[in-house]
């Protein structure tokens, strides 16, 4: 779990340890992703530099801010090569209105991560869930949709499984990255759904 | 309804018309809109040209194609002045990897509305709602939340209520128009969505 110190990496991480899975949380420092992991219970979670954190694992979560979000990729390459690679990542801007979507050189964050990683199979999904309801200890189920978008079928396929290890969530194959930079954005919608109505907004798709 | 000739605007106008509202399909061609009129029973459905339709509106939605959408919008500018015109145009490409979203340079169509008429109350709206389940006299309840985009709190509300007059859907507030692009482009995904699934996709707001 990349960037795995912020809310949304935190949250994922205790969701997928809590599925049976271990989870490295990765951090600019070895040292805050060993407290993040300790503060989610140790166990099955633990704490690692992000690169150490990237060679351990069979499927990277990308859960960065998007200010670096390039520049880490980029850095992680070599040790990228040949995974799966979900990316996460919304780039947004907030103003006094509230969030809007950045423009992004390759379309969307999706897309830059797979320019910068020709080697690694990169997906995009959990663009819109909560991590307020992710690292609720109350909330037992997350009842969401979460769209997985990638060109290459058995990428897909696999974070849709893993996505359906978490109680509530469910994985529906939404497109080809080229499609990904809307969902990100949409992001931007939820929060204006969740500053309205007092939410934390999540998408269900209908008849599928 | 301009562009009432349409699949989605026929589906709209069928709808709006069972749930008691008096509906004037508009087109280019007059007669063409009197026949789809007719085809949907008649009575509180009507035909006309698409000036006449706009002129006898309160409020006027728009579902004509992209190509075409700017320069009508131009030319009926001075009689939607004053009214709620209601955008569901979804900018998108097709080639054989599916749809995907076209540049707009005004950012979306919505605000491509907003930009050519200044003196009318743009909102956007209904742009995932399949025509096809609209126009299935089978289907009794679209069971799918309707996203309502705009920057005039009065209109936003006024379209929430008119879509809270179909059954089984729900208006959701999702915010300003700058954030309209990603609602329209994600119609290609739940275009990936129902290749995928053979489904008519639609989407839920959860937690709300």
């Amino acid at each position: 779990m990349l960037g795995g110190t912020g809310e949304q990496g935190r949250g994922l991480a205790r969701r997928f340890a809590l599925a049976g899975h271990r989870v490295v949380i990765g951090s600019r420092s070895a040292g805050r992703a060993q407290t993040a992991a300790d503060e989610l219970g140790g166990g099955p979670v633990s704490g690692a530099g992000n690169a150490d954190a990237a060679a351990k694992a069979d499927v990277v979560i990308v859960a960065v801010p998007w200010e670096g979000h390039k520049e880490l990729l980029q850095e992680l390459a070599p040790v990228l090569a040949g995974k799966v690679v979900v990316d996460c990542v919304n780039p947004l801007g907030f103003d006094k209105q509230g969030a809007y979507a950045l423009a992004v050189e390759e379309g969307s964050a999706a897309q830059q991560a797979a320019a910068v990683l020709p080697d690694s199979r990169v997906v995009a999904a959990f663009h819109h869930v909560s991590a307020v309801l992710l690292l609720d200890e109350t909330v037992a189920s997350v009842d969401t949709d979460i769209l997985v978008l990638g060109d290459d079928r058995e990428a897909t396929d696999l974070v849709q499984d893993l996505v359906a290890r978490i109680p509530g969530m469910r994985g529906i194959y939404a497109g080809r990255l080229r499609n990904a930079h809307q969902v990100e954005a949409l992001t931007a919608n939820l929060i204006s759904v969740n500053r309205r109505y007092k939410a934390h907004a999540g998408l269900r798709v209908t008849d599928v």
